[in-house]
């Protein structure tokens, strides 16, 4: 993975695992498909490690050499293995694609290992031993690796391993920037008790509040976790929009869902991204009939019954604009609410009046509209993205009844 | 970053831009905000490379301890830089933001750096050099990281460093599994010359491929270079869509605009994502319309003309249903050219029949109507993210006219 063109997703996810075990990450390390490298690597990490876990390596072709490399550093052979050469046909039959001869090689393993076999793919990951240290390879598909993790290594480690307490709870904010949350934080980060922690991890218009504790196991620990949680709350109570791995559609879908009402979009410069982020939500459509990206000026007229005077007259970057598209799009799609945009994302189309950045919201209830006006001056990504974090976090105020 | 719930992105970013200068990236290292755990990196990574980036930590907040760190680890103390405090000043004016005490505490820099001051934002970088060793640490924000290296670091770094050369080409496939593709390309990689190297990056249904070859500067090697690009083009010519850092939507923006023609879309399952990467083209406005998002039957019915009978005889995910979407579609958006989607992604939602990841293409021409079945019986995310990947591509060679 090292010249960077793949984003090493795993080793965040792994670490996020292994936290909830009470198992600390001491590091993470990334090499090069190259035996020296992998073989210098893994002595860099046994020094400091207990368990060391690798990903990736493992697939058909030839720039795949982990397998190769881990057998010779513990000093095995490799062997055919007949379940593994039945779970790699099967797959391929399940999946009505025909069997090559370099995927029968993934049923060639090291004697030194313990195989753990692999229902969600073709390599199966391999669990090795020495002096006191643990180490795991899986395959670097994140799918393959995950449920790997979840469902084969994790009840492994569990039951070797009996450690300390890391305790951890995130809260994820909106709309705020770090350095306010700071502010407003400050009380509460003067009287953390020892052994607590509390990480800033902002992104964009977002701030993920990240608090550990750690202790040995038991009752106590936990229990002033809470309290510091609720501390935590009570000075922002208004920014906090969830927790752990929820996200701002999540949280509105629930909304929707316990209300039994319904929402629609009307997109410009975001494009379809908050649609696109609605509808990740499983079983999305019992509120969402759907959304129009309204890009050009003759769809906001035809699709959403802007007026061509009010282009005219104040753009389609404007609140009037953005208020008559919020009407016509709760008409067509027969929704409660209805959120509409339009900004200059960039990097064209800014005027001295409306730089690239400049967004107008629009979300409308079934008796009132509210609109908010933006400045975001980023990329064309950046501000697609944060229009998008700003209608979804206003939406939520006003179905919380936080706005008025 | 080490609990993982932040994904790095910098390292890869920062690994592709050395590559790019013939600098090897020989780690990359991730550690807690922990000072010793820091020094302990430090360590490790200064015995094997000449150059270390380091990123993030230098924020307002209390557990960005990286700059208090890097002062000690050099000997130096923190002194107030009066540029700096110009930057933070007018950065804050500029941004309408109040300026905080806390974001004057970065004006203070070790005295044992060369800083390099930071227009994108409040922290500045910094630059320590020790026993031919350098050291720079940068702010972790992405956008002002990848700012201050091109404008600043990487030129300082081209004026100290005279490597040999590696040379990187990367194309780009869809559509078409790694050992298929493998197979393909097995007489190519059986006569690839000394210091070259091809691997395979897969991510769902897009391979990367990544030719790789070292030697010393000169233009035998590019020469060479190009000879086996062209050879590996011959033999999978249709199923790269493009080279290094093009997309689908941005092959197909270029297409479309050459030829002055428009794309409308009409998404049931992929709920705007097909519509989120076509608008994420700047410019993409003089092709793209807009869309719709019709996740319910009725939507189907008012918005895109699609029969009551029609869904009732074969259902919303039907061959005969994604032709009548992209048939209005097109009437609606008065476009060239319509991509229309229905499927199911799941988790819930699947039939004997028409499993979980079952899902219908078409696509419209002014003449013609090309339909697809897919079965891609993934997670929800997965499937949305195919199915867009096999929309796009469907549409990028209906327009190369490589289908009938």
């Amino acid at each position: 993975m090292l010249i960077g063109q793949v984003i090493d997703t795993n080793s965040a996810w792994i670490g996020q695992q292994m936290s909830l075990l009470g198992i600390r990450l001491e590091a993470r390390l990334a090499v090069g498909d190259d035996e020296q490298e992998i073989r210098n690597g893994l002595q860099f990490l046994r020094t400091g490690a207990d368990i060391i876990f690798l990903t990736g390596g493992l697939g058909p072709t030839r720039d795949d050499i982990t397998k190769k490399t881990l057998c010779g550093y513990f000093g095995g052979k490799l062997i055919e293995n007949e379940a593994v050469k039945q779970d790699v046909t099967g797959f391929f039959e399940r999946v009505k694609r025909p069997l090559l001869e370099s995927n029968l090689q993934q049923a060639m393993v090291p004697d030194c290992c313990e195989v753990i076999r692999n229902p969600w793919g073709t390599a199966p990951a391999m669990w090795f031993e020495q002096e006191g240290k643990i180490f795991v390879s899986m395959p670097g598909v994140p799918f393959e690796m995950k449920n790997l993790m979840t469902e084969r290594v994790i009840p492994r480690i569990r039951e070797r391993f009996q450690t300390g307490v890391i305790l951890h709870r995130t809260l994820l904010t909106a709309g705020i920037g770090e350095s306010f949350l700071a502010e407003k934080l400050r009380p509460f980060e003067d009287q953390l008790p020892e052994g607590f922690k509390l990480a800033y991890l902002p992104n964009l218009s977002q701030v993920r509040l990240r608090l550990s504790a750690t202790g040995p196991e038991g009752k106590r620990l936990q229990v002033q976790m809470d309290e510091q949680v609720q501390y935590l709350e009570s000075l922002i109570r208004e920014d906090i929009f969830g927790y752990e791995e929820d996200t701002l559609e999540k949280v509105i879908g629930t909304l929707l869902n316990e209300r039994g009402e319904t929402l629609s979009l009307a997109e410009s410069c975001t494009g379809g991204n908050i649609a696109r982020r609605i509808t990740s939500i499983p079983g999305s459509s019992a509120y969402f009939p759907g959304s129009v990206v309204s890009y050009s000026y003759e769809m906001k007229k035809e699709l959403l019954q802007v007026k061509d005077a009010t282009l005219e007259q104040f753009g389609a970057v404007s609140e009037e604009t953005v208020k008559e598209m919020s009407a016509g799009c709760r008409v067509r799609f027969h929704s409660d609410y209805s959120i509409a945009v339009s900004g200059i994302a960039g990097p064209g189309g800014g005027t001295t009046d409306k730089p690239v950045g400049t967004v107008w919201i629009a979300v409308r209830t079934p008796d009132k509209v509210y609109t908010r006006l933006f400045h975001f001056s980023r990329n064309r990504q950046q501000n697609i993205e944060m229009t998008t974090i700003a209608a979804l976090n206003l939406l939520r105020k006003i179905l919380l009844g936080t706005v008025i």
